[in-house]
């Protein structure tokens, strides 16, 4: 714990979200009143405006409008906007970002659009802890390309020499999504240009939660996630991001025809949209964009900055806590003590912790558990109280205390958390 | 007109919606009462289901269940659900079907499998009047591919002689987005298999709108659109069919987490899920999934031959009272005469047909206009009314005779249809 004194009851937990300059946001979001959600992570809880908004263009728009919602109510221009929203959050030009897609396939398009930009480089270094898709879709990838195309898996330690000049691209995860770790971009793309490379950022784990710098840090190219820290819902599309310098070369393998120039003459042949247009591919799916438009502005209209101090206030709080009333019990820490260097997660290794993640869930503490040992707590500033967290660390004591995690329905796997 | 009578009268025409053994079913559709909506074709109405199950998903999902709707909700087996459900309307096994991704980016997916499965020989045919993303898709997978993959484009007179030993996979559209002209699938795919090529058809028009015997034709691939004939809402996800026989050497180059053999194990390396199964790629959109479902359930419980034998009669009647009242304007007919060659969409050209649809869509008659003279008008049989037909031949007779089209705001390009 840093500079934040510990409260040393519940009253002053509550007393420090009275406190919260950015408390009164949470009113914006439908959360169940008997859950404390410590996954938002994983997926952001619905943004009240959100709701409204799809239900809006359900009934008013697609009902309402049918097929001339695509010109009257803007539908066509809907990923470019959502992405213009996107891009202040992660240090973009409005035009240097575009929302289309999964995080897998636009990483599939960047990837492949990375080795064009540096031809005779036929290698994507990653490190192996990466998060699996990005991992699997530069496999993907490679065993298309054969030869010309290669995954470089290393350590993290051993990142930097595997920086030679058969690199084109360092493709890496922001925030780890097992410990919450950040990399300092602003070094790793530095390191990677050093070498003749691009660099790839996942932002997962970061938009919405964390500053990112993509244009100060002089970034190449990225993706994000719309359905975590941005509240975009179940499977929202993903964003990508490519550096302003490279849209004139920029060539994505998957041409479809909302990235042509012209997508209503319905020519024979291909030919690139301006920029970023070019990554979109298929017809938008528009119920979904709409939700991750309000969903982007649920954080946008608090502010990175206050979004950042609230969540290490929150971080710093969860780890006092649970170092203060649960020691003892088998727990270690799994993410970085130091702040500055941990996102909106913390990551707590038990021998049990798949069991112990179940009890809290039974207990209405949402978390969640990555193999092998990690309870996963999420701390998204927009809507998560102090209060929670106290709360949180009194279940998980309790559980602990009383090893109430040590029962037959705690220890039966399921198929997926 | 073939068997049918033409109504001499607008009363006329209501008696047979009267007599409409599937006219109750509209219903089920939230449709403007004051317009007439002839373009299902390019975008569905809702479903009232539709909208009721996104609505509670939204709430009581989204919002009450949060990470957890997942397995509490089955989200995680939506798209194989929803794939299933549509399996039989287009003569496929419940098992060779997926949802995911657009229609483009499935497309990608399955030329490459099919270069895959038929090693050695790189060419793709298709006619150069195939819906432009078929053609941009196959585009950009040659650029990528170079000399491994090459798309021999020809006129539909020329398909024949194109398929030499070099081809894989014959790519066409099943119904011609223009005329709505219906290719012969048992003939071609016969023709593809007696080269030794595969045969890949798109169903974007067919699919919930005539029959399609994916199976009984022994077709090899197929992807087929949501938003269309479906209902599932503007730019919901599509689907892919790939034959049970090919399940064993199946290869997408689209390597995601959601195809893994097992997603949550986080593992390194990538090990394709079993089927179609790995043809998923990122997470899927819970909210367009959802829509899906219930698009699909509105035209499964009419059942496809119900509906053919309306579309049919609503194309006759069409192009029956065209004949009949519209007479010596310039008109001539875009689509197959034979009920049998032709899908539930009727093309009229019009040298001003551009200005002609504006006048219509001014006049509540929604149409959509194709370059370079085409009117096209799609015939939903879940929910288009013989009195509709009749209603829309009126209005285009009173806009030809009065030449009303011709006016500065109907010649005036919009971005978009």
């Amino acid at each position: 714990m840093g500079s934040m004194i510990l409260p040393a009851t519940r009253e002053e937990a509550l007393a420090l979200d009275a406190a919260d300059p950015i408390g009164r946001y949470r009113d914006g979001f439908l959360l169940p009143g008997d859950l404390i959600y410590l996954d938002g992570n994983s997926l952001g809880p619905p943004p009240r405006r959100a709701l409204e908004r799809v239900e809006e263009v359900l009934r008013g728009e697609w009902g309402g409008e049918l097929i001339r919602g695509w010109t009257s109510r803007g539908w066509i221009d809907l990923p470019a906007r959502v992405a213009a929203a996107i891009a202040p959050l992660v240090g973009a030009a409005p035009n240097e970002v575009m929302v289309a897609d999964s995080i897998s396939v636009n990483l599939y398009k960047l990837l492949a659009a990375a080795l064009e930009l540096r031809p005779g480089r036929p290698v994507i270094v990653s490190e192996v802890d990466n998060f699996p898709t990005d991992l699997y879709v530069a496999q993907g990838l490679a065993e298309l390309l054969g030869g010309r195309c290669e995954l470089r898996l290393v350590e993290r330690a051993r990142l930097r020499e595997a920086l030679d000049p058969e690199v084109a691209v360092l493709m890496l995860t922001h925030v780890d999504f097992r410990s919450g770790e950040m990399h300092d971009m602003a070094a790793w793309t530095q390191a990677a240009h050093a070498a003749g490379a691009l660099v790839l950022w996942d932002l997962a784990h970061s938009a919405g939660a964390v500053p990112v710098d993509l244009g100060g840090c002089g970034a190449d190219l990225a993706v994000g996630c719309g359905y975590k820290y941005l509240n975009g819902g179940p499977g929202a599309p993903a964003f990508s991001f490519v550096a302003g310098r490279h849209h004139g070369a920029l060539r994505s393998p998957l041409w479809g025809w909302m990235g042509h120039a012209a997508p209503f003459e319905f020519a024979t042949s291909y030919q690139p949209a301006p920029g970023v247009a070019r990554l979109l591919v298929g017809t938008p799916p528009i119920l979904s964009l709409a939700a991750l438009e309000r969903g982007v502005e649920s954080v946008a209209e608090i502010g990175i900055s206050q979004l950042r101090a609230k969540s290490i206030a929150l971080t710093e709080l969860f780890i006092g806590l649970v170092d203060r009333d649960c020691g003892g019990q088998g727990l270690e820490l799994g993410s970085p003590r130091e702040p500055a260097r941990r996102a909106s997660q913390v990551a707590l290794r038990h021998p049990e912790g798949y069991a112990v993640m179940q009890a809290l869930i039974a207990a209405a503490v949402i978390g969640d558990f990555r193999p092998p040992d990690l309870l996963r707590f999420g701390f998204a500033p927009a809507y998560v109280r102090f209060v929670d967290v106290w709360d949180a660390v009194a279940r998980l004591r309790g559980i602990l205390d009383r090893r109430s995690w040590d029962r037959p329905e705690h220890r039966a796997r399921r198929k997926v958390t």
